[in-house]
């Protein structure tokens, strides 16, 4: 019997604390812990330390996901020293306070998106990002969608020129969560935690998304917010997405569903929608770009694969194609199972942890930075004023 | 050996009258000629008169699609008093003055859409539809993908409440047929001869289909119209789609996409888009419609099919069915071939036919009529408004 | 007014006469209808006479259909010198006197399939087809399928070497229109009238359609038959595939399913199932071909589609191509309507009408032949000795 | 800071070793990590020892995939009194082997499949694990797609009685992998190594899977089984799947493609095929089930679908629904992510450790058991004995 050392390898360790241990925390977990045994990884994460503010919660999560110690406030997190890196997973009110601390502490940030519930504080936050850059305190921002293996592979043919010029954008963010109205009220209901509803929480991923794949930003918009159901059951205690109804009803402050059209500043014209009243749609990011030179379509419902037509084929034979994105060649795929094998939800987070670790050990910038996050925020706001003031909206550049 | 009789059965005849004789025409003769081979008509189509303006190519196209004589001018047919019914299939520019010249002569009208290239000439066609209806001489436009069983059966499917209170429409009509920016210019990309580009074509259609499905209106839009390619190649001759290019370029006077969000009046949020421009899209006309009990989606690429969600059942076996409509069971359906067995475009034409023989022989007005076809203008002249002004617009109710 | 001249162009006439009007017959008429509206063709089809041994009865479906006199023998119309050729859509067990009797007559025969009830029979019949020949009499058997668009272009992907050796032929008819216990008993269900249930009804197209796309044919097979349910109820009266149930119960004397393995002559395996009792699937002819150098997928469910896989692309981008079979390049497809407009059932009809039509202008013999015809019969009896005998059996060559 | 307790919770520990580090051992590692974050566990898995022959392999495995220690044989490993199960990941000419003595050692087995290369070492296995079950030890064959959640659900709607009485099974294994002529001999070509080749590889998959939905058992075979390509370049050293060539070939010694007729005891018709050879198909497991009420299909390559006609439905409405198997009520589902969250290839090791894990705590026999490993086996040479006899040959009950 030979003993396993500790650390696999001479990798130098990346001591991680993270804040949160909800719905984001466990998809995180899952990343620090697996990314190591299927990547090579020049820093080796630890799982170092768990911070909540219910003392026998936290204790309980650290346990379930695998940290080995915990904080009962963020600010002990962020003041100790073996902390290299902060992972904030706290609902979008919190981020700001947070994230600036932890960059300030000189600790490594990443941060759930939306970056935060205000333009305001997602400056702010830029602006940390931007002096801790200086000091080589870096910040990253969780598209995690974005490492999705179809969704890289849609942003490298575009890169690759097989779309051409991109005349069409069409992207939706479909779930059903609440389409009864019934369903009790949970934090993500009330604007001053979630600071707004399918616009923040879903709309911005395919706001960040479309940008990623096109390489290309929004430059204006005209948007529509709904509110479809303005009253709701309270829930019966603490409850999350499947919170049980309890007594009394209170007010929906947030959208139920946002829809938008958009001027990309390359000449694409782009139509969003995004909404948790599409009653069957459970989970469905779906993104269609159509160029001059080709076309592409993704539903995160089936999402390893990406629909892919070249239209400088002959027509004879041309059609979308149905790319199964589990080769070897595809971006992350190499490192997990053989060809058809499917990867799943939690596997985006893995490869974010895989490129984010990968950046901090060479000293590059991640990406998408705080100042992405900021962007996408400054959309989001200008769906919001367009829809409360029934005109069009400029996004500065 | 036994001669059949003339006529089918005892039937009276309706004797038809068409002017125009390319896409339109072929399908329309198509129909007329299908119609009572497959369904039992009140009344016996005759193929009576074909009119254009070339004496030597309406004599060809009369051959071929079956008329049993020809006219030059269509004032000629309308003049003809063994005619019942003119059947209009020219550019829209000749709608208005064709129709109601027809409607005046005591012709039913069975008029191709949209209904007119402005308003104000589909406001004029209504008129003189109202007034022709009061003498029991009844005119209708030809909105024919409403005669799709699949489309026939989305409608009912939400007039029998199986999908609730209606939140979203999703409306897309995608072609690809002008992506290569050296597509000849066709009349179909002149203002003057088109009215418009995508919006009038092709945006018609869903706007007219999912006002039919959901039996709501359009009550105000947002839009954003767009033309790609400003100037092309002239065509070699009077070319139609397939034209070649000859010498010289000429202006695109029409827009080749439009994009819009609407407010319907039952509350929905819709969201629309037509365009020329999605590479390997042929004829794409994607409807998804979300209630508060259940979804529909279409795809006329996949014409036969209706994908339908039911809320209510079990979350454990609930899921996007696939409907193959054509069943006995489903509209239209029963009078063509045993279930699995496919229908394709034209049919929608006979099923147009069918309709508006019976609406004729029983006295009914027929639907949609020329105020449906004038709503359906309304809505569009809102959205080039609405782009134009970069401001929301209101339909009168 | 300009009167049409009675036939279009100077194309001389062919004069037919069909045997038949049920299911086959209404499909047969249509595409002798609507052929020369769409397609140019060399001799002109005249719906001459239609046969049926109910005077009434072909009396009323020649004026629906629309042939011009009637007979109520077959043999009186063979024996009429004003007829051309005989297209003989009647149950199996009459074609091959009838045919035998056409060709004897000097007319030439379209034969619906299956060619026979016995390979005896069809022998006799491609003896007598062979002799005809030699006279310039030609006959052609109605596997229609060969025709519909996807299926000519899978035929000729394989031909131009798209697909390499293939290694792998996999074909499934599935419909469920027995599936019922209590579905009444049908003609069909009879082995007098019709040889056999699922494998000589649905089997035999997809046993044609193989060896069709392949270039190929079968050299030996292992097969199994099965009927579910042996006895069903009588029908009331005269029933088709509609049949109520009257009173009684009779036995159901053909398979209601088939499956079978196979050898090609050129070294692929193949996998082939026809069934009545596939719950669901309602005219699902799902062939799949894989070969060294690309795949391809065809569902008759979709027909206007072809999937084909090319196996030599770079894997970055391969997947399975949804060609719409819609495209002008397509086989049949540029006489009827622009990209993205679909064809439906019996479309295929009328392209075989083109086909043959163009053959007996040209001298040409039409394929598939009665030989064709013969082999597939020959396939199909090994396949019912292999169930009955637990062994392979070999098809001559 | 408060540190995390070693053990979560007061669960007792299941003490772990593990033999073979490759594609197997790298899922069922990821597996053994993850269970216990996800789900309860009655026992707490320790990963503690892993076995292979090659002391630096070994160790480098070790680290990369979290054991606590190594042996560098399998019989040291299961000769440690710290070990409570052996997870049997090696090729199968060394199951029988090493699970035969680790059963005999007192330490439950879970042994990759399938079970073993000859029915005879299957049937020393199956003894000697009812022996060890006498004694509370237990054994399990790891057909590990039975716990993909659709699979499951699957087996839920026929016991439930969905489906009625099961007419067709239909079920393919498709891979692509070794397509080129010019890929490399692996030990998976070997027939010393691996016992057959996609018969028992991936054949044994679908024969397992198919008995577990249904709930039946294979009572004979008809089959076919085919090397289209009879000799390859040896590989370049210890190679896998991905083996580069080296110089020299060598014969081929398994199957590349098997196909079979199948009758199940209770009355279904079988058909089977897996095959390495099937272009463009990655890891298709494709599995349609028809029964008298209503029929199932599945495709691995979305194993988040499962699709499901209800044929007692009012056939308007009618139609395959897609079930998205990510909801709180499916099999396995709710320990992991929100609705439309999909799960990948490994969550099914994940399960079938969560499955294992309680039925030891419970005392209650794992399964499938040795003795269903041992069932498919005979499935399996009942295949090759037809193929090698041209005849049906049956399976003993």
């Amino acid at each position: 019997m030979t003993t396993t050392p500790d650390v696999p390898g001479a990798a130098p360790g990346l001591s991680v604390g993270m804040v949160g241990y909800a719905f984001m925390g466990a998809a995180h977990s899952q990343a620090w812990r697996s990314a190591p045994r299927f990547f090579d990884l020049p820093l080796q994460p630890r799982m170092t330390a768990l911070a909540g503010r219910d003392a026998a919660g936290v204790a309980a999560a650290a346990r379930r996901l695998g940290w080995d110690s915990t904080e009962t406030s963020w600010e002990a997190l962020v003041a100790r020293d073996d902390i290299d890196l902060v992972d904030v997973c706290t609902p979008g009110d919190t981020h700001a306070e947070i994230a600036i601390a932890a960059l300030e502490a000189g600790k490594h940030v990443l941060c759930e998106k939306p970056l935060a519930n205000t333009v305001e504080e997602a400056e702010a936050m830029a602006a940390a990002a931007e002096t801790a850059a200086a000091r080589g305190v870096h910040a990253m921002v969780g598209f995690t969608y974005r490492r999705v293996p179809a969704i890289a592979l849609a942003r490298k043919l575009v890169a690759d020129g097989r779309l051409g010029t991109i005349h069409h954008v069409r992207a939706q963010y479909l779930q059903d969560w609440i389409v009864d109205p019934e369903a009790p009220l949970s934090w993500r209901l009330d604007k001053a935690k979630a600071g707004s509803g399918a616009l923040g929480d879903i709309g911005a991923h395919i706001v960040d998304l479309t940008q990623f794949i096109t390489g290309d930003t929004v430059a204006r918009v005209s948007g529509r917010l709904r509110t479809f159901v303005d009253e709701r059951p309270l829930p019966a205690e603490h409850a999350g997405l499947s919170g049980t109804a309890g007594t009394g009803r209170g007010p929906v402050t947030v959208d139920d569903a946002a829809t938008f059209l958009a001027d990309f500043r390359g000449g694409a014209l782009g139509v969003f929608e995004a909404t948790r009243f599409a009653n069957g749609r459970k989970n469905a990011i779906r993104i269609e770009i159509n160029g001059s030179r080709g076309s592409l379509a993704f539903d995160f419902e089936d999402m390893n694969l990406l629909h892919f037509f070249d239209g400088t084929e002959d027509p004879e034979s041309a059609g979308f194609r149905r790319i199964l994105v589990t080769e070897p060649q595809h971006p992350y795929v190499g490192a997990w199972w053989p060809p058809g094998h499917l990867l799943g939800y939690e596997h985006g987070f893995t490869h974010q942890v895989v490129d984010l670790v990968g950046d901090l050990a060479s000293g590059t910038a991640p990406s998408p930075s705080f100042a992405d996050g900021l962007q996408v925020q400054r959309v989001l706001a200008a769906v919001e004023r367009s829809s409360d003031t029934h005109s069009w909206q400029e996004i500065p550049a």
